[in-house]
C-alpha cells in the first residue's frame, strides 16, 4: 500500500482510495467498486466530509433496531470488507451477529477471498461461500443469501448496498439499515433506517450509539419516533446549504 | 468488453463505466481513473445527466477560444482516452491542434500505450512520450509536458484535468479550458473557460460548435462576454433546483 503522509490535507480520503486500492489487488474489491466509491466520495464532499445531525438520528434509530432485532446480520461486500474490516467485526461481536459476505459482481473466489480477508482480521462467524438460498425478484448469482444469515434475518445492515438488493430485501419483510453517502440513491430511498454518511464515521458511531443504549430503555421509543423520509430530506437541506455557500464563494 | 444491452435503462452510464474497465485491463486507464469517474457520476446525475445552458454557453466561449488561439494543444488522460478517442481525434483534425498524452499517475509505459491507443484509433500527431520540459510549480513526474505541445501552447482544452495542474497552467499565461462535471472543483474554479457537462456530450458539442463558428465574427464578442465564474454559479444553482425537487419526491 502507498503510504500516505499523515499531515496531508487529504490523508483521510486518499489512504480509503489506497486501501481499496490494494483490495482490488488481493481480489476482494471490484473495479466498478472504485467507480462506487467515488460517487460516494462526491456526496461526502457535498455534505462537507462530516457526520451531520441527521445521521446521528439515523445512527441513534439503526442502534436501536439492531438492539431489538431477533435475528440481526450484518452484510459486507468487497468496499466494506477493504476499508473497514476491524469495525465490522467488532460490531458482530457486540451484537452476537453473524457476517455475511454478500457482493454484487459476484464469483466464488472472491466471496472465499473476502471470507479469509475478515478471518485473517480475526472474524469468526463469515457466512456467504455456500449462500444456497435465493433472495426473490433479482436474477443471478447476486440473489445469493445464506439460509441460516441474511435468507432468514429480520434485521440486515446492508453497508453500501445495491439499490434492487434492498428493495427486494424489503419486500422480504426485513428492516433493512442503510448506509449511503448518497440521500437520493434507491437504496436510501427504500431502506427502514438509512444513514447517509462515511462507512467508517458511521460504523465508529454504531459501536459507540450501541454500547451505550444496551441498557437503555429508549430503544422503541426512538424507533417509533424516527422519520427515515423525513431524515433524508434534511439531509438533502444541508447539501443545498453548502452549495449555496460555494456559490457565493469565489476562490479566484 | 461486457456488452450493456441497449435498452438498458443505464445504458449510456454502464457502458463507460465498461470502457473504462476496459481500459484499466488494457493499461491505459489507472484505478484512481476509475473512482474520479465516480465523482463524476455523481454530478452528472446531480445535473440531470444532461447538457445545461450553462455548459452550452461555456462550449460556445470554449469553440471560440480555440479557434482564435494561435498554439492549441489537446491534453489526452488515460480516461480520456479510454472513454472518448474517437472524439478528441476529430478535435484534433478540426483545429490542427496536437494530442498530447498528460497523466497524473505517471509512467513511460502508460504514456506509450496511451499513445498506441489513440494511434490505433487513428491519430496521426501524439505527443507525451518525449515529454524533456517541465510544468513550473508542480512536483514530480505530473510536471512533465512537451516543449513543442503544452509547455509552449497558449490555449489548453484539459478534460479531466487535476486542479494544481490547471492552476500552475493558468499561471504560466495559458489558457485553459476544462471539462469538469464537479463546478466546485479546483480546476472548474481555476479553468480560464469551465465546461461542467460529461466528456462525451461536451466534445459532442464542441466540435459541432467549431465546424459553425469557424467562419463567423462573433468569436471575439463571444469571449468578451462570457463570464466563467457566473457560469459556475448557475451550475451549481441548477443543482439547487435540483436537490429540491428530489426533497419533494417520495419514492416509496
Amino acid at each position: 500500500m502507498f503510504n500516505v503522509p499523515e499531515a496531508h490535507p487529504r490523508y483521510k480520503s486518499l489512504t480509503k482510495r489506497e486501501k481499496l486500492v490494494t483490495g482490488l489487488e488481493a481480489g476482494i474489491t471490484s473495479r466498478q467498486g472504485l467507480i462506487a466509491h467515488g460517487r460516494g466520495e462526491a456526496f461526502d464532499y457535498l455534505i462537507g466530509e462530516r457526520t451531520l445531525n441527521s445521521a446521528k438520528r439515523a445512527t441513534e434509530a439503526a442502534a436501536a433496531l439492531l438492539l431489538t432485532a431477533k435475528k440481526p446480520v450484518i452484510s459486507v461486500n468487497g468496499n466494506v470488507a477493504a476499508l473497514v474490516p476491524e469495525k465490522v467485526i467488532e460490531l458482530s461481536e457486540l451484537l452476537n451477529a453473524p457476517l455475511e459476505v454478500n457482493i454484487f459482481y459476484w464469483t466464488g473466489e472472491r466471496v472465499r477471498k473476502i471470507k479469509e480477508h475478515l478471518e485473517q482480521h480475526g472474524a469468526a462467524h463469515v457466512l456467504g461461500d455456500k449462500a444456497e438460498a435465493r433472495i426473490p425478484g433479482i436474477t443471478h448469482a447476486r440473489a445469493k443469501a445464506d439460509r441460516e444469515g441474511i435468507f432468514s434475518a429480520d434485521v440486515v445492515l446492508a453497508p453500501l448496498e445495491d439499490g434492487d438488493r434492498c428493495e427486494a430485501l424489503i419486500k422480504m419483510g426485513k428492516k433493512v439499515i442503510a448506509i449511503d453517502l448518497n440521500p437520493v440513491s434507491r437504496t436510501s430511498r427504500h431502506a427502514t433506517v438509512s444513514i447517509v454518511d462515511d462507512i467508517e464515521r458511521a460504523l465508529e458511531n454504531l459501536i459507540s450509539g450501541i454500547k451505550e443504549m444496551k441498557k437503555s430503555s429508549r430503544k422503541e421509543w426512538l424507533l417509533e419516533k424516527f422519520d427515515n423520509q423525513g431524515n433524508l430530506r434534511a439531509v438533502i437541506q444541508e447539501i443545498v446549504e453548502r452549495l449555496k455557500e460555494l456559490k457565493e464563494f469565489d476562490t479566484v
